[in-house]
This record gives C-alpha cells, sequence and structure tokens, in this order.
C-alpha cells in the first residue's frame, strides 16, 4: 500500500463518501460544524489566509428566502436538507493577515493592497478551503451535497454584502433514499498526469 | 466526539500535517502519486468535471526550466524538493463531459459551450481538486508545499498551453530539518461562520 491513510477512512472521505441528493431528517447540530470547522481550518492557504466564510441557513425564513436563488433542480433537495451552508470568500481578508500570518506581516501591503488581487487570491484559497470543508463534513460521518447551481449575485444581495462572493452552497445531513445517481467514472491516471 | 474520523487520520489529513519547506532526498515514486490519485479523483467535483490537470516535474532538465518562473523566496525549496508538482486547470475539460457525467450529457453544451463559462468553472472546481490532492499527498504520509508564488503566465508557456491554466505548484516529500514555520493562529469560529 502506498497510503498510510487507513483504509476505512479513505472510504469515509473519499471511496464510499458521495455526494447526496436526498437526506434524512436527523438535524445537524451546532457542535457538528463547529468540530468539522475547527478540523479542517488547519488546512493550508497561501499566506494562511483562510478567507473562507460559512453562512449556515437553520431558520425556515431564511430558508425560505434562499430557495428562489436555487437552480430548478437544487430547489427541493435544498428545501429538505437539514442544514444548508453559504459558503463564500471574504475579499477584505487581508485586514486580518498581519494576526494570521505574523511571519510576514507586511503581506498585507505587498500583495493585498488593491482588492482585484484580494479578489483572486480569495477565490483560489476560499476554494480549497470548501473542499477542506467538504471532507470535514464527511469526516463527521455525514453527506455533503455541494452545488453552484444558484444565481450568485441574488444570494450574495441576499445574504453577504459587496465585500463577500459567494463560491458554492453546500446542503448537509445524514443521506436519504435513493440519495445519489450511479458513481461516474473518473480520468484514468495516465489521462491527467505527464511527467516532464 | 462529533466526528466519527479516527483521531490519528485527523492529525495525519490536518492537525499535525503542516507546509513543508525542507525535504529529505527520500524520493517520491510514481506508485505514490498514483496512489494519492487514485484516492482524491473521487472528491466532488460540479457535472464531475474534474478539470485538474497534472504535471511532475522529474527531470533534472524540467526543474531547470521551472526555477526561473518561481517567486525567489520559493526558489531554494524548489530546488530541493524530491518532487514537485505543477496543478492546472483544463479549460477544455468539457470535451471529456458526456463520458464523465453521463446522466446529463446535455451539460457541455448547455452550460460549457462558451469558453469563459468553462474558464471560471475549471478555475474554481480544479482548485477543489488542488485540496483533495493535498489532502492525498498527507494520506501518503509525505509533506506537502503548496506555493502559488510563481509566474503563472511564465509557467503556463514552459509546461502549458493555451487551454491550460496554471493553479498551483507543490513541492512533495518527506519534512526535513526544521520544515515548517510555527503553527498560524486560526480564524474562530464565531469569525468564520454566521446563522441566519
Amino acid at each position: 500500500m502506498s497510503l498510510v491513510l487507513d483504509p476505512a477512512a479513505q472510504d469515509l472521505l473519499f471511496r464510499e463518501a458521495r455526494t447526496a441528493n436526498t437526506f434524512t431528517d436527523e438535524p445537524v447540530t451546532d457542535e457538528q460544524v463547529q468540530a468539522i470547522y475547527d478540523l479542517v481550518k488547519y488546512g493550508p492557504t497561501a499566506f494562511n489566509q483562510t478567507p473562507l466564510r460559512i453562512t449556515l441557513v437553520r431558520s425556515a425564513e431564511a430558508r425560505e428566502r434562499l430557495l428562489p436563488h436555487m437552480a430548478e433542480g437544487n430547489r427541493a433537495k435544498t428545501a429538505a436538507a437539514p442544514l444548508v451552508a453559504i459558503l463564500a470568500a471574504d475579499n477584505e481578508f487581508h485586514e486580518e493577515l498581519p494576526a494570521l500570518f505574523p511571519a510576514f506581516p507586511q503581506a498585507k501591503d505587498l500583495f493585498f493592497a488593491e482588492r482585484p488581487a484580494r479578489e483572486s487570491a480569495a477565490a483560489l484559497n476560499a476554494a480549497l478551503q470548501a473542499a477542506y470543508f467538504v471532507v470535514g463534513v464527511r469526516a463527521a460521518g455525514l453527506a455533503a451535497g455541494p452545488m453552484t447551481g444558484f444565481d450568485f449575485e441574488g444570494v450574495r444581495k441576499e445574504f453577504l454584502d459587496d465585500d463577500h462572493t459567494p463560491l458554492m452552497i453546500v446542503n448537509i445531513g445524514r443521506p436519504g433514499p435513493d440519495a445519489w445517481y450511479p458513481r461516474s467514472p473518473r480520468l484514468a491516471y495516465e489521462d491527467v498526469v505527464t511527467t516532464v
């Protein structure tokens, strides 16, 4: 075996974990979300900028405000999921940077003085963190249903502000009946990896 | 415990894993890279588009071509790492989409007929896969050193083509002496997570 990660953990996080489209009614608690965050917050980002911000849609009122912004094919499952999380990038992450990366506090002004530089860094690094978050949801024994099929500008206006860019919305819970499609094929190693 | 993932696996992937700046001489084999890929290829992407492409820089000649494109602070460690991987997004991923997402083959023409739509989807989804790859490197008991400090256009011209956008470059190996800075602080749950 070339991997040292326990095979059961490989299954839990990657091999058996699937994107769920249906969920049971079992609630997802704040304690679970906090445990997920407290694990995946250690995932690496450039200059430790950690620009990911998470909005948990818990109230029925907020859920009703979210649904019209979802693509039609995502609406029913987003209505039914025990918990829905809006993942966004904070384009003003640089304000925290001197505290987050004390080894090089000059990074804030040297690299991130301009908003476009912040937006592109935040988009990449928040996406890395979004992937860590999906892995973390699975580490909690839950299924994630990440979606990019929604009106980004609508969600931004409804739940965020001009300094935050939505990345994806994730349904979270225990998988229900017929929770997923058959596993789609993956590209072969030879089609993805080139050696020079 | 709110997580079901084994605590040793939590440590391996997140809590004790660190971004390495020095490495031992122990080689990273193709078998290890293949095992990493064969695990993390299952990480979810939108429409299973899996746009990540990986270039392994193995030859001394290719390493020499890469180094001038690295930011000065990244050059020495990139010269010394046992293996260097260039991670890129394939902006023409849609060609594979009918095979990769047989549940909805129309997605190719419906959503990805235009290059700008493909580029933004590929940037996000390849970034998710880059994060899964870093987790996979750690699952192999290796340390990753992901970097965005390089000349993106220079690396694209030197190693890729107009259809591929570099995302990050990752040094891979076993950590050497003084491999990392002290762990930088992370944002508190309350500073990242909002409930509505």
